[in-house]
């Protein structure tokens, strides 16, 4: 079933140890969107500027994408830039231009209206919830936020995890949003705000899957997909997106949303985490193959099964 | 088959944010041994001093490890008092009282001869040296080490690495001992310098194995155990230890060393470090049933398999 995800199309400078890219596409939306394309129909929301062009439409037709809902406004894309120079698992941001998406208003095509799935990408929680909002219907909404709306506007992202039925964060994010060190008890915190699940990302070690479980509100885990080490990671950017993608993707494709089908989403996540991270900004996702894609899945099955 | 292992056997004094303990039962050679006895028969080699009493012998009778080996000297016993007050993943280290362990001269009894696995637990790595060299036949010889040897007796810890199969180290160190932050990359270094294998502990991530694969001495990482993520963490001494011990001491149990045997291994050493930090010391694994380890077992299994 299709999925509508509204956030960031960007463009990025990235400096990390492999080298430099001036302004490659990103953004949240991008990463996710592309991702998410090898497993089910997606549509995108966002807005762009002018200097949209093309070449930037192409990778998104390439895979399919839908992006009628990519508003055209007067004025620049967002821009980001950013490095990884000492630590890979964190990026310092040296310069964040919003640009068009200071005054984004999104808006729901008519096409877009019969989407089943809905993914609130990592921007303002204020435009998360307009969307969500927008679209009552939807059988499964999943979302995405960071530190700075967690630390800067907690009260507009409550309301948005009201409207959640899975949200996706990392260690960091979950810990800061519950105000609680423990994994454990974090995760319960974070899922009595709404989200019935909870999928918290831990870099290159994996992500861990939670679920509200019985009347107590206790936090049960039910899965640990790993990650792959790798031996060389040229650019992190859009690898937490491309996870998502990889993981509401493959759930969206599914006919039934049982245990089994979370448990591969899972692993369908960190498939997609892993590919994105070996070259710059969207050049890997871009370029993959379904049959790339099942091979590391049978390869991370291989790593973490006993027989 | 039998495992011999040397190391500490010593007082702790522990503050977490749990409690505190005065005086209990620890030492790398001790959880080791503790962990490794529901699997195979062990042996302990160490020095303790007046104050290891009764009370301290019947811990490790109760779980039938042979003491024979550890030798009483005048004095005090081994003593370390440190805290986890800010970070559970990291002990803060007050007080290092090496007592009758300063002029320990391993001696192994003649009724261990006969054994086929060694363990050399974190101590001073002259110690481990020379008792690898009085034990020239073992089948199987594993060891583990931390920051303080490696920064300030490197010379003596690479003279240990030579004749290890197998190292268990956390990320720090196997970072620290390879000089590269790159996990994969410090594997393959780190297994440069003997061990033919890898165990890298994530702490509350799991753990990694890795295989020196091949001519071209390129590491390959071979499977991922998870860990618990735990709602309470009441005192991390001796998880390490106590990893190693599932881990070592179910391979020993093993006719034969087979990929499965070593990824059965890893999920036991994930097991027992899991328990481990349940309570103070040696208290939960004390106390332990063999039901309990393959209940958690199966629950780890659960938590990592597609179905």
């Amino acid at each position: 079933m299709a999925i509508t995800v509204v956030g960031s199309v960007a463009f990025d400078s990235i400096e990390t140890p492999a080298g430099r890219r001036e302004r490659c596409l990103g953004g949240a939306a991008t990463h996710f969107s592309l991702a998410a394309s090898f497993f089910t129909e997606v549509r995108v929301i966002a807005v762009v500027g002018e200097d949209f062009g093309p070449r930037q439409e192409a990778i998104f037709r390439a895979r399919k994408v839908d992006i009628r809902g990519i508003e055209r406004a007067k004025g620049k894309s967002f821009f980001w830039e950013g490095s990884y120079l000492d630590d890979l698992n964190e990026a310092k941001t040296h310069q964040t231009d919003l640009n068009v998406f200071a005054s984004f208003e999104p808006k729901i095509p008519a096409e877009y209206r019969d989407s089943q799935f809905l993914f609130l990408a990592n921007i303002d929680p204020v435009l998360q919830r307009r969307v969500r909002e927008a679209m009552p219907d939807v059988k499964l909404v999943a979302g995405d936020t960071m530190n700075y709306w967690i630390k800067d506007h907690k009260q507009a992202l409550l309301e948005v995890l009201k409207g959640l039925d899975i949200l996706l964060i990392n260690d960091t994010e979950a810990r800061m949003l519950a105000g609680n060190d423990n994994l454990v008890q974090a995760a319960r915190a974070v899922m009595a705000m709404g989200p019935s699940s909870l999928v918290i990302k831990h870099g290159e070690y994996g992500a861990s899957l939670f679920h509200r479980a019985g009347a107590d509100g206790k936090a049960s885990q039910t899965f640990r997909a790993p990650a792959l080490p790798l031996e060389e990671v040229v650019d992190p950017t859009g690898a937490g997106d491309s996870f998502a993608g990889g993981f509401f993707g493959y759930l969206a494709s599914q006919p039934e949303l049982t245990p089994a089908a979370y448990r591969r989403a899972m692993f369908y996540g960190s498939v997609m985490g892993s590919f994105a991270v070996e070259k710059f900004g969207t050049e890997r996702i871009a370029k993959l193959s379904r049959k790339e894609i099942d091979d590391r899945f049978l390869q991370f099955r291989e790593l973490t099964h006993l027989d």
